[in-house]
């Protein structure tokens, strides 16, 4: 990856809520982190596996210009993702006298930066945070948008609330060391974008399959991957910042991915549930004739291109993923909400598919 | 109390989130809690000692247009205010499957208030929520404004966010059954009212003194004090809904209180520990040259009058009250904020008085 490849800046227009995403090296964008943090006490928050990279140092030094300076390694992993970190987190930020004009800066996957944009939400009713996304899914997804949040004992991310970064600082160099199941993730969420909002960008990313298929693919295909992504997640959240309407889109592939990641116990991978996620969406939207099978092959063929599965694992019962279904905190009045595809680059959302009809569908595909 | 008596709306205009305070019975002013929650999942939150007075059943009833209806009653008192009660009333509204569109009630003095209005604000990222106040202190202070929160070991309303109520119903008649100490709670918040905004409030504060010295007082005495203190407060959070500048005058008395408070261990009631902090607050004010000796002795006298104390408490060392109240969330870059009156009906914010001058002034009042 070139150090020195250019940076690239997005603008998340919500009005005096607004912020920058900026990509490329770190080295050259800490100039505006620095901007952001300058006479301010920060608290960093990253996790153990961040930590092991050895990146933490150099973010330290970024964030020299602090008025003071604290750090907080999490355990890695959905399980910290409760509001006992969150009650940590402010509890350490209490202890060490951080004042309302605080600053939490996430260095970490998207777990670290939910917990961390949650805690910053609610310290002392709200102090600003900075993200910066160390996985290709929180560079991709979670770091921009305001979503924050924890899980429940009872299901992921039933806890939360939209509180939007200050700044978002994404740097494709931390993807380097990043795992193959962790890359694969992100690439779920990249072709998602294709998939709702942008077919030409699904035509890109099919044109480059075989330099996504592995992790390090080089920087400027890197960066313009990331740019595209999270231009369109900046689109959506800025015509609909809470989720009442079009940012519902965002979640294709996502009803069935979450039931499926539930019902194995979160084994299944985030990526890998939502890849199969987008394939059944695909196929139940041919079946009601509102996307051509065509598209739903090619849906199919670039996740399997980039290693992603894309079909239901053995041993699920239709019953129990509309019963997992039925949970999703997105459906209203006990009607199951889908996004579903019409053409690449186009979906819709619907609940006026049927249990039944979903029961039928899904049968087949088990 | 006349039940027959007039019901006054006050509106709190925060734009797409403004809503009604409705002040009179909860028997005539239920037709509008019940279009507010009809065919929606409601959640009542209560606490036992609620329980004990039997309204439980009455406001059940007052709900019954909602689609599902759960309650959960808390332990009372300041001790269940926690990330852990948050949890558990997110927790019970994952399990029955309550949707974005449900509505949690809280019928309970601050502490459920505070607590129910913190997880509706986090409960699938935001639900909304309806106060009940069942106390004079929830009734015209913290069911209006939005303020919700939750205490941390290291100290209270630590964590908490800005979410504002769909509704408050406000029946005086609860207030038959409220022991004392939450009387003089409540009206140590109500003669502040008269000292920050309005000093024609102040006065007929004095001249109804003795009616006040008890409670129960009679139906219009109390509809009408509720109803100027809900309008001044009304005004103040229009004005400044997230405690960016003019808001912080509701913290007249509190900087001084809180201290006292948390040094007691909490055994020093809310309203005892303002009462107190609003008399140093005046006093200190007449220190300065900005306040006149007449008006504070007037201040003192009032709250005498109603029953609340003016002085320190024997054992109180000025060096840690100062500790304490370095502590306040309000305080920004290391200095404390203060809430000084100049007048009967007027206050300043500054944050221009030094530790050495305040260490001198508490060092004589204790």
């Amino acid at each position: 990856m070139n150090k020195s490849g250019k940076i690239r800046r997005v603008r998340v227009k919500l009005g005096c809520r607004s912020y920058w995403i900026h990509i490329g090296s770190l080295q050259k964008t800490s100039v505006e982190l620095g901007k952001l943090i300058s006479g301010r006490g920060v608290l960093l928050i990253t996790d153990a596996n961040v930590e092991k990279t050895g990146v933490v140092e150099d973010v330290l030094e970024d964030l020299s210009g602090a008025s003071d300076l604290g750090l907080i390694v999490l355990k890695p992993g959905e399980r910290t993702k409760t509001l006992g970190a969150v009650e940590d987190i402010t509890g350490f930020a209490a202890r060490h006298n951080y004042d309302r004009k605080s600053c939490f800066v996430a260095l970490s996957g998207g777990v670290g930066g939910d917990l961390t944009g949650f805690a910053a939400g609610i310290y002392k009713r709200g102090v600003e945070f900075v993200q910066i996304p160390t996985t290709l899914l929180a560079m991709v997804d979670s770091s921009v948008g305001g979503k924050t949040g924890a899980d429940l004992p009872e299901g992921k991310n039933l806890v939360g609330l939209f509180h939007q970064p200050a700044g978002v600082f994404i740097d494709p160099e931390f993807l380097r060391t990043l795992p193959a199941c962790e890359w694969r993730n992100g690439l779920a969420e990249v072709i998602k974008y294709g998939i709702i909002r942008d077919g030409e960008f699904f035509e890109f990313l099919w044109a480059n399959r075989k330099r996504l298929n592995r992790r390090g693919a080089d920087a400027d295909l890197l960066g313009a991957v990331i740019e595209r992504c999270v231009t369109i997640k900046a689109e959506v959240v800025a015509a609909d910042e809470c989720e009442s309407g079009l940012r519902a889109i965002l979640n294709y592939g996502h009803t069935f991915g979450h039931a499926l990641e539930q019902l194995s116990g979160f084994k299944l991978a985030h990526g890998s549930a939502v890849a199969i996620g987008m394939v059944l969406a695909g196929r139940l939207a041919c079946d009601l004739g509102i996307f051509d099978r065509e598209s739903a092959d090619r849906v199919e063929a670039l996740l399997k291109a980039v290693g992603l599965p894309v079909s239901v694992p053995a041993g699920y019962a239709a019953s129990d993923i509309i019963e997992a279904m039925k949970g999703d905190k997105k459906n209203e009045g006990g009607r199951i909400r889908l996004v579903l595809p019409e053409s690449l680059g186009r979906v819709r959302i619907t609940s006026e598919v049927s249990e039944e009809k979903l029961f039928e569908f899904l049968n087949r595909q088990v």
